[in-house]
């Protein structure tokens, strides 16, 4: 009998990858899907290619979705990447890294991607506790997606098992986010979280992506795999 | 002062066109956004451009988002668009021209786009009478990306004005809308609603969307405008 279809959003970050093991260690085949949306930290690419190849998942697909289209993002537009933030700030703003609207339209395309492939369950590595200042990472989002999501589709109108959109990190540290991926296999060599990398991948250990994943690593007592730039800055 | 600001889909097909008059009508200034997804028929946003001239909107985007990335229609693989098909068919089957999750695609670059300019209504021409065939045309479904919506954004975290997608043409029927537009001076020429059209965007005359275009313009006692294919089929 073959194994029940998960398609999981692969940023090839850290969380992302960590979702993409946790599907498939429960038994789903997994369905890799990526965006290449004018991100300026495109070089994630490359690293959700190696996860791919690393988690053996089935197979990867990259969606092209011009989101500076409409801009208004750091991680889009010509806006400085916020570096070496205070933590409180990180709690209590939405940040300009914010992508207007991202997981919703990312969610989206997993569900087209789903219907084609026949497939009830999207998995995304959105998570409360790090990145609370972001509105499309709560919890209530989530579920008003997959509400929303059990009407767009035919599997809606005409079946009985509905879409389910799966969040395993939601209420996961960073620190216990790693910890379960080590668990699992994953080489976090292979991930690149910055918001601001260098070509190479590199990454510069100063926006509140570096930061949260240093002391992720820190707090976890595992070594940090992360290759930094090494300049001044 | 200066009006509110609408963002209404806008195809280049008749029902798109209706809304939008209909939104500047109640005074609002008119973002359209069109979509170029990898349809057969993207002569349509040729359509959408001349319609966006006539009625005076603000100014018209086109977001590339290719849905063949998936497949799964008629409207974007290799699948022929079936032709005149028997009416209570239209009404009982989810037709092979539905593209998977699009309605949810389009109305998430919407709300990307209504966050960067700060505008909190978006109109859709989605029609529950002449698409029951379509999951993502009923109101239950709209209801529920509102509820999303308000939920994924900025405006939903921080605000009291709440986003709020408007559907017109919901329980209009297809002469019902084309009555309203030509009352508001919609030149329905400039409109194309074929799925299949001919490069120069005359149409075929037998799909589903042309049948109830004709029917529409029959049932109004209005002339219909539309430039028709001249060929034996």
């Amino acid at each position: 009998m073959s194994n029940k279809k998960a398609i999981v959003l692969l940023s090839g970050g850290l969380d992302s990858a960590t979702v993409a093991a946790i599907a498939k260690a429960e038994g789903y085949d997994v369905y890799a899907l990526s965006f290449s949306y004018g991100q300026r930290h495109s070089v994630e690419l490359t690293a959700a290619s190696r996860v791919k190849d690393q988690l053996g998942l089935i197979e990867r697909r990259t969606a092209n979705v011009d989101l500076r289209t409409f801009g208004g993002s750091a991680l889009t537009d010509n806006i400085d990447v916020p570096k070496d933030r205070d933590e409180d700030t990180m709690d209590s703003d939405i940040p300009v890294t914010y992508v207007p609207a991202r997981n919703t339209i990312f969610l989206s395309f997993a569900l087209a991607y789903a219907e084609v492939i026949g497939c009830k369950d999207i998995w995304i590595g959105v998570n409360a506790l790090d990145y609370s200042g972001y509105p499309d990472c709560r919890p209530e989002y989530i579920a008003a997606f997959q509400a929303m999501a059990n009407l767009a589709t035919k599997a809606g109108v005409t079946e009985d098992d509905k879409m389910s959109i799966r969040t395993p990190l939601l209420n996961l540290t960073k620190a216990e986010i790693i910890k379960a991926g080590i668990e699992l296999g994953v080489d976090y060599s292979l991930t690149i979280s910055c918001y601001d990398p260098d070509p190479s991948g590199a990454a510069c250990g100063h926006c509140d992506s570096c930061y949260l994943r240093k002391k992720g690593f820190d707090e976890a007592g595992v070594v940090d795999p992360t290759r930094y730039r090494e300049t001044g800055d």
